[in-house]
């Protein structure tokens, strides 16, 4: 018999857990969307051209899942000697920032700038699976394409945060960087394109590496060129201002960057700078931001400007700045915080149908209820009353309806309560009146 | 440079047309939540066992997006003879019903039946991309699994005929069969399963061929059995009692269903009894059912009893039935419907900033319009006023605030009606209150 699992790194949701993710996949398009923003729909796969050669995507690209060519295009392909390039020709979509990019590009004459949108949807990189890490995982992006000024910044960024304060979780903060300032400082040192590289995959694991262990991996790196604002660096010790000389301008726009995002209470325990942030090298070219959280080691999101990644599917060079929610951690922390309610009820009310003569005005009453925006769930077969309040009471209806021969001569139902066992009879009219705690 | 055309069959949506796919797969995914039905949420791709054999679903297989392996597997394939079964492993799903026979069978232990879930999202098939055939398409299934009785397709046709309502469209009918009475009529005529095959393909063809043309194959594969019950078939001249004396049970059955169906007013132009409709030959069991509008020659969405797929996954035989919505077609129905008001107007409304100084406290009144449940969309960068106009009526916005130094000590705002020209000044307060037609 064929195995039922999943492929490895793959999940299925169903039942209460599918209807918390929903539930949270609607609540973030609909803050989006208070923000302006409209979808963006773009197939899962992709040319392999298009996501090959993404510019530094590089640790992605070796995660793509391809897909192979078909028909005579694959019988000719395995004739002669075939290889991994030869056989493949789409491969599924590892980021959203790639096909957003690539749909700028193409349909530019129909887009104005700026051109404010959210995609939202799976990615797969086919990483080896471990606890914690998916092969399928959805991000919720939301991007302006077309303006070159920090309002752009701050319009994502609050976009984000109106998702986490309508979630009411706590606890979040805002990393901020531009990776104008890594340069300035890469410079500033003397690095070669390659040392630049390695000097920032460096510091981009600060987080996950020891203390000495980093410094004595930066000092093989720099040798002589080792200094203090490097040591401080690795200590996150450096402030802003104290880049000033380095790059003035850049320093004075992060600068009104931080203002304006701190007067604007956002839902966040804080805003702060941090020189040694780095994220995706290939993309970015400016500002660069990262959503954590005090009860774990990474991020939950994070953004960017990458004003050169349009470029590379068009002669037009056009800015654009984008924030990810990193839709599986989020739920993760959402689910936590709704367990105790979900476990316990469910929104709605289940008919029970003990005599199939009546399921006909059943049916019909329970139109009339969700027209009133009730959840209605007729029990779907036939089966005994006992049955019936038992997958009721298992699906975790608190509210059930039951009603024969007896409570339609009276032109009434029962209302049964699964929460305290009260039945009470009830004209189908004023039911949803009955509903109360 | 890299072509930005999505491969063949595949699409992009963005603007107003995203936003319009957006709220009918939010609507449908709200209906079906009003009847009782759960998320279902399974990966876009399956191990390629579970895809192949389904059963009937032949003509589906040849039609899988085949993923291939990676890393040391591919390898050792590549060097060894390979062919198109030793280099892949996985395949994108080509329908729905397929991965939630799948999931019930792997979950069996936690799933409480009847088990109502939805199931909403692309599928794959490597078609060859024709006008209005495409390579990834959106199924919303409803499904109802392990209910034996025909109150679950009364249940399934009810929510996707609540859809219906919901979105105003007009025009539809349900064409109903069952498989078994199909069967009957096989036997009748002393066919074996191969000879079964080929007339219910040919009956399935019904619509799309010549009538004389549909006659002489008939003819030529039934020889000397060809008779007026055929031929009254192929006319669509068999009514329900006339099958009586071949499956006296299933005709109860069906009349029963029909009967209930036409007491529940549906939003259908009617329910109609079809002998010749065949569907998927491979899934169904039982029931078969399809969605067909007066406008168009095709079916908008079908469904039926699929008792035996389950089973293939699992010791247990476990009766299913599932309605599936044809999310594109209708999509182009609703959008025809709505296009009018779609490109004059868009909700919400567009904030311009025309002094930096006042950007601060356009965001926090921003923040306030978005708790009163309008959209708001600040302009994201720095542009002189005119421009910030233009592009709020470019976006479809018939809304736009303006306000400097002058109306901000005031305590007020400028409020234009781009499709009057009038602006009025108002307090911030009150904004929501002027937002009228």
């Amino acid at each position: 018999m064929v195995s039922t699992r999943p492929p490895s790194g793959l999940r299925d949701f169903f039942g209460s857990e599918a209807q918390l993710r929903h539930e949270l996949m609607t609540t973030i398009a609909r803050v989006y969307q208070s923000f302006g923003f409209l979808p963006l729909e773009t197939p899962a796969f992709e040319n392999l051209d298009v996501l090959m050669g993404s510019g530094g995507g590089a640790e992605n690209e070796k995660l793509i899942f391809k897909i192979l060519k078909r028909g005579d295009k694959l019988k000719s392909a395995l004739e002669s000697s075939p290889t991994e390039q030869s056989i493949a020709d789409f491969g599924l979509r590892f980021d959203m920032t790639v096909p957003l990019s690539r749909v700028v590009a193409e349909y530019r004459g129909q887009i104005q700038l700026p051109f404010k949108a959210f995609h939202m949807g799976p990615v797969w990189r086919a990483e080896r699976a471990q606890k914690g890490r998916f092969r399928e995982f959805i991000q919720c992006d939301v991007d302006i394409v077309g303006a070159k000024s920090s309002r752009a910044e701050t319009d994502v960024i609050q976009a984000v945060c109106e998702v986490l304060r309508v979630l009411h979780v706590e606890g979040f903060e805002l990393r901020l960087n531009d990776r104008r300032l890594l340069s300035a400082i890469g410079s500033s040192l003397g690095l070669n394109p390659d040392e630049f590289e390695s000097f920032a995959i460096l510091l981009d694991k600060r987080d996950k590496m020891e203390p000495q262990d980093l410094l004595d991996e930066m000092k093989a790196l720099l040798g002589a060129r080792m200094n203090d604002l490097v040591a401080r660096l690795l200590k996150d010790e450096v402030n802003l201002e104290s880049l000033k000389s380095l790059a003035p301008d850049v320093v004075e726009e992060v600068s009104g960057l931080l203002t304006t995002l701190q007067s604007l209470t956002l839902p966040l325990s804080g805003v702060y700078f941090d020189a040694s942030l780095v994220r995706g090298l290939g993309y970015y070219t400016g500002s660069v931001f990262e959503l954590r959280h005090s009860s774990a080691g990474y991020s939950f999101g994070g953004g960017g400007r990458y004003d050169g990644l349009i470029g590379r599917f068009s002669k037009e060079a056009i800015p654009a700045v984008g924030f990810s929610i990193g839709f599986e951690r989020l739920f993760l922390l959402y689910k936590e915080q709704k367990q105790a309610s979900l476990m316990t009820q469910r929104e709605g009310l289940c008919v029970t149908v003990m005599d199939e003569a009546y399921r006909g005005q059943l049916l019909s009453l329970s139109s009339q209820w969700r027209a009133q925006n009730l959840a209605v769930s007729v029990y779907p077969d036939m089966a005994k009353l006992k049955n019936q309040l038992k997958w009721a009471s298992d699906q975790g209806y608190r509210w059930v309806v039951i009603a024969g021969s007896q409570e339609f001569e009276q032109n009434k139902i029962q209302l049964k309560d699964l929460s305290s066992g009260q039945e009470i009879l009830v004209s189908p009219e004023s039911l949803k009146d009955h509903l109360v705690s």
